[in-house]
């Protein structure tokens, strides 16, 4: 919260969010899903208009060694922005930030998102780093068995926690929402 | 933020809270005065009639093995409570819980204050299971050294981020807030 110009800045919350191929369909990972739902809930609330959330996906290089980068490498402020992208290796991305943008849209709050590209945790937080969010906000696998339930927070937390500058919160799944399989969320969180 | 008898519950966080004795004089430490502050700023905001802070101070037990548990094993919940408790070993304690419930009632968020006795990670840990805080704050000393400032989240950070079922965020100092002296921080954080 930063004043500048007389006027309050709004809380800027980063939020990590990535795709599950559970079942064989791109969707939202269970652990991003917690992670954009206890930000909700817990901070945004109904004090909507006093912050922004910043979301970020990181896709993964492809095999021909990058994405179209007037693509990937940009920020969007609305659903529509996405509206005209059909690249087949961009769909489930642009699908997957329309669909957060969509539940911000819905109650209120401000939102960016970021369609970046190359390793999920080391891109989170170099953008971290560079936009300074009040806060980073990543989701966590979890694991089902309860003896390393609670020590568990996953790479990309145990990554972020570490570099990012800003305050990170790992938000960790209770053990009836695990994923089973561990396709879910295979990809970076 | 959970429902019960139709009534929306705030958002509960709990501060953990320590002394510092740089000065030879015991004042709140710099690190836990950061993450209280930030709690402020970041969360609260104005939206304050929305949230509960928690705040938690651990008392190491003294050489005789133990305090008055009358006094430390409760609950607090307005500035006034402390008025008549001048135990000289409890009074940084109380000073201290006072001084951030007084912070509390000026922005006009709820507060409730733990006086506990223990190992300061493990009973944090221990209370935040209990209480089940929507989120536990802890701040961290960091360090000077700019090599090592970003790896640092401090032992008791480090601890709850693994033990306590909530989500956590560690406050780590910015370079030019990091304490020079080690006495400062020294109890707990």
């Amino acid at each position: 919260m930063a004043v500048r110009g007389g006027e309050i800045e709004p809380t800027r919350i980063m939020v990590a969010v990535n795709e599950s191929k559970t079942n064989g369909y791109p969707h939202a990972s269970e652990s991003c899903t917690a992670a954009f739902e206890w930000t909700l809930k817990t901070i945004v609330r109904n004090n909507a208009s006093r912050l922004k959330i910043l979301l970020i996906h990181v896709q993964l290089p492809d095999d021909e060694g990058g994405s179209d980068h007037v693509i990937v490498d940009n920020i969007y402020s609305s659903p529509e922005d996405f509206k005209h992208m059909k690249r087949r290796d961009l769909f489930g991305a642009i699908r997957l930030l329309g669909y957060f943008m969509k539940q911000c849209q819905d109650v209120g709050v401000a939102c960016e998102a970021y369609l970046k590209e190359g390793v999920p945790k080391t891109i989170i937080c170099c953008e971290a780093n560079d936009a300074r969010p009040d806060l980073l906000v990543v989701g966590s696998r979890g694991l089902s068995l309860s003896t390393f339930r609670k020590i568990f927070i996953g790479s990309v937390g145990e990554y972020c926690l570490k570099h990012a500058d800003c305050p990170v919160i790992v938000i960790k799944h209770s053990p009836p929402e695990t994923p089973q399989s561990t396709l879910d969320d295979s990809t970076t969180l």
